[in-house]
């Protein structure tokens, strides 16, 4: 490639070959302090993969040297440029990177691991320089589309960088992401491929065969550069090559043929050495043969021209919507038509379809709105990890399948929560009442996966009008909401005007003497009204509860119901599966304390540190164990006055 | 393709034409039967996806006529061919063809999307023919490649067909299985794509591109032949050379461009006929143009030579282990010498590994019993669907992966729940106990992942005699079994010939003078442990259980600790979320009837039917509320009496 360019540029040969060689002095001096930061944080944490940020500390050094534009002490302006770290594991080299940027103190990498520390075991939020939580592997290139997409639909002149493993490439969602973004023309995106041949537990299917990377990204439309990602002249010719956008509207996949543990004889290119840091001794050997560090070496970043911070925060969320009494209403239309209504006033809103647009209803929004609605097709996957990718720059995004269909992504639902995104699920077509498709379409575990994660909302509107309501609440509140929509159409059972909050829920029938309460939710609250008045025939009456918000559930009022009906019982009804379903939370809210079951669980997103720290981070330690047995004696009616 | 091999034979052109004519008449004539039985049935049931069944009539007619080797009697003889509907909706050509092989009577089908037919909106297993409940997209082609990867293991002589549609490959799975099939080189692995260019919304990725496929699937190392879909002699002869298996040691993709809806001119090739049965008037007029039907027309299916059942009945599992008292063992590391042991004696156990076997430890298997271990590299998708394979022909697949990348898979298990396979998850690395990594790596929400599914046992031994005796268990039982395994090293709690059974527990501690109950699983029965000391330094006496054994949770035992403590109150401790985790269970357990919380939901696989039948099958219907109140309220020690 290097020649090409000589013998086109004619008589500059001397002068090029001049400035190639101090490009390459400098890059091998910034690589040379990423190796030594690599091996010196992993040695200190007792643990990690210096392994594998060798393999792509040249290809870094390039970028970071030479193209990378980015404002640190800004990291969410929009102008910057964005740098995904797929291959999570190569934390240290994404630390070291920035540290260089003297976006901190580069001694600071020795808290690596460290319980509290911001430098965790894999990328998480609170290390602000992290466009996503990575560390499962294959989700990096789909949120690096998502960062691509916004920036092309918002003519944003950032570049966004991902680096992928070659691991991770048999994750079929990396072959999602990569016809996400030949399909919509993401020339604004270079995924690097560090193709170190040697996976965790031995060689990755094609080794070093770099034809099967080339075919198979050209056969999913990328621009394909391949080169040796040691060599620093092909390093920077590439990246000359990728940024020119005019080339082509493809994305451009930069192959680079790398070794594991480059650098250090002893563990280049060897079995055996994944996630293994090494011993103080063979640290010190390893920096020997590294030779002369320059300690001070920093990248000096171009900046931005601009500096704008996302801005979400314009809400205007009012949908008015009108529904006749005599007729019957399918939540989930009622939920296309009330965001197709917001989809006008939050600018920051994204809706995003994988193939089902005309059953979820949000073809609404791409009727209106096409510049905010993004086809991801039948991939439900890259669609959640490029909803992570737009939520990082402050878009709202809305994803709306079949719910049986988010139990696909469920990983890439876990990583997202982990990368604290913002995301609204809408799932259609839950529970048996979708009727004849069968099993395979229905919803029964969705209220499971989602309410299994910390502070998720879970919601389900029965009628038009809750489903009105709830939607403006969905998408005004920051964090993830999962929302259960209905196939079948229902009546209206509220007043246009009723109001309805995350967490509440409605009363639906009530007398002074009822036997106990019903608690549904969705569908069944029709069940549980046609059970009322069954019961009522027979002088039983009953209680019914509408509880829309699943989590949080109502405590206040359902425990006002236990109060108020003569039997102390809840029976809760859903269409879901019996076990992680509205019942569980129900019983969890209603349980009194020091009475019955408590439960002991890990009730936020952990983080790195030594067992017993995160043990006892999450409560759930000795200590932690015997401090509630003694809360419960103490406060038991029966035995707590004996102590 | 005909005239190359016209010119090729020289003057056998004529008796060459004369035969294929016979043969594109016959082949036209089943078409006709089958494209009348898919409008037919659909219309009876009114709903269903006719014109989805149509593009792939010409397909499956001449696999059928003239390829397909198959007993209908025994549909599990190991020595069929395999044909495996990817795309699901296009479960009545399944059912056609079955029938036209004299399965059943055609009438039959008229039961379509009915409650208690056989004949379910997609497949699922109570249809003896399907090879895999589908209906959720892109799991196909790896269902075929696990059939496929166990006929030539086993050097069993059948070949394994895939149908898959245009939509469903945008999922990333597919990707997986292709590079899965061609790395394992399965030439006995045929898959029909069928680009009939519209998905449910709108156009594909892709269209009537042909090429886009073509370079897909060649650059993941098929064999690719393209035809005119809907041509019997291009189809004819695309089989012929698929069949080929000396030609390579490739999978062989059919590549047909085919047109949705095809031979009803009024729905060809039209977008908004996905999922949409002809009404009655237009399907008399759609059969009008199908012209003369041979009703009686039927496939001659060749027979295998042999007729031999699959035999997973061979099950010495017998584990001998030794310990010593002074040292400390991960349960991950014994799973892994049990699964050697019990690999050696189990000839149908098959294990599979996600680029992690030295982490979990099948390792040890892959060292001693090669041929029994399959690599999937790093996809899980594909590993579950290959696993459902494996389950459809009596092998006992059993893989592991870390807890957290299960969900990776979760539509996969899902799916496989649906198919009945009989599957053994074993997940690694739970908790925040593995520490260093982070919460990528964490599994706290695998116990809420497989519990919410029907009927899915959930196992977690706390040490090295408890996992030698439940490996086995696992292995014996059939149907989901999840076992939790620890990073940690723990000390030893049981002697070695203590017994463990599914549904069982151990007390740890108790006195007479017990204030409560705590009730912990894994790493935190340790945790329990040491508070139980800590508080007896206090005077207080708790009791301890290991829930080893987490679904089914020992409800027996827990009642009697109930009873058998001062304080009405067990204390859950896991190292799990909050939901859906071992809390859940054991509150669900000990719930006294009509006091507290009673649970309505759904407690098994459903099925297609009308709402009203569904939500009465699933036992949350009006009435079934109805008579829970009545029987509550009956029960109730307050106020049944004065009922």
């Amino acid at each position: 490639m290097r020649f090409a360019i000589c013998y086109a540029s004619g008589y500059n040969i001397i002068d090029f070959n001049i400035s190639i060689m101090k490009n390459v002095n400098a890059f091998e001096e910034k690589a040379k302090l990423i190796r030594k930061w690599c091996l010196v944080s992993t040695t200190a944490a007792g643990s990690g993969h210096p392994t594998s940020c060798l393999s792509a500390a040249d290809l870094t050094a390039v970028l970071f040297d030479k193209y990378f534009t980015y404002d640190v002490s800004n990291p969410l302006n929009i102008y910057n440029d964005r740098f995904v770290l797929s291959k999570g594991h190569a934390a240290p080299l994404l630390y070291t990177l920035f540290g260089m940027c003297n976006a901190y103190d580069l001694n600071e990498l020795k808290t690596l691991r460290k319980f509290n520390s911001r430098f965790e075991g894999h990328p998480v939020p609170k290390y602000k320089y992290a466009e996503a939580a990575t560390g499962s592997l294959g989700q990096g290139l789909s949120v690096g589309s998502g960062l691509a997409l916004a920036a092309k639909r918002e003519k944003l002149n950032y570049t966004t960088y991902v680096l992928c493993g070659d691991g991770e490439l048999a994750e079929g969602q990396i072959w999602e992401a990569a016809n996400f973004a030949s399909y919509h023309q993401l020339n604004n995106l270079i995924v690097m491929l560090d193709i170190n041949r040697l996976a965790q537990s031995g060689e990755t299917m094609f080794g070093h065969h770099m034809e099967q990377y080339e075919h198979r990204f050209r056969a999913f439309n990328f621009r394909v550069i391949t080169i040796d990602g040691h060599n620093y002249e092909e390093i920077d010719q590439a990246f000359e090559q990728a940024h020119n956008k005019n080339a082509s509207q493809q994305p451009v996949a930069i192959i680079a043929k790398t070794i594991k543990g480059k650098g250090i004889s002893f563990i280049e290119n060897k079995d055996g050495w994944h996630g293994k840091p090494l011993k103080e001794e063979d640290l010190k050997k390893a920096l020997d043969e590294l030779g002369t560090i320059n300690d001070n070496a920093r990248f000096d970043l171009r900046k931005p021209k601009q500096m704008v911070l996302p801005d979400s925060a314009h809400m205007d969320t009012d949908v008015h919507l009108d529904f006749d009494n005599a007729k019957t209403y399918a939540t989930r239309e009622v939920f296309g038509q009330a965001l197709e209504q917001i989809s006008k006033n939050v600018p920051a809103m994204y809706v995003l379809d994988a193939d089902v647009k005309n059953s979820t209803f949000t073809e609404d929004v791409l009727k209106v709105n096409p510049e905010h609605f993004i086809e991801c097709f039948i991939a439900e996957q890259n669609m959640v990890s490029v909803g992570a990718g737009l939520s990082r720059i402050g878009k709202v995004p809305v994803m709306a399948t079949f719910g049986a269909f988010f139990t696909r992504a469920a990983d890439q639902i876990r990583m997202a929560r982990v990368s604290e995104a913002n995301i609204k699920f809408v799932g259609s077509h839950v529970g048996v009442s979708i009727g004849e498709d069968g099993p395979s379409q229905m919803a029964l575990e969705d209220i499971s996966l989602f309410g299994t994660l910390p502070d998720t909302v879970v919601l389900q509107p029965c009628d038009a009008v809750s489903t009105t309501a709830l939607v403006p609440r969905m998408i005004e509140h920051h964090g993830f909401v999962y929302m259960r929509t209905l196939r079948p159409k229902t009546k209206l059972l509220y007043k246009q005007d009723e109001q309805f909050t995350i967490g509440g829920s409605k009363i639906l029938r009530q007398s002074d003497d009822d036997m106990l309460t019903v608690a549904a939710t969705g569908i069944t609250v029709f069940e549980a009204l046609e059970a009322a008045d069954m019961l009522k025939q027979e002088n039983i009456n009953i209680r019914v509860v509408d509880c829309y918000s699943i989590n949080p559930v109502d405590k206040q009022t359902l425990l006002a119901c236990l109060d108020a009906t003569h039997t102390k019982c809840i029976i809760t009804v859903e269409d879901h599966f019996e076990h992680g379903g509205l019942g569980d939370f129900v019983a969890s809210a209603i349980a009194t304390e020091g009475d019955y079951v408590e439960k002991m669980a890990v009730t936020k997103i952990s983080q790195s540190g030594k067992q017993e720290e995160l043990l006892r981070d999450a409560g759930i330690d000795a200590t932690a164990i015997a401090a509630k047995v003694k809360k419960v004696v103490k406060s038991n009616k029966r035995v707590g006055a004996a102590l």
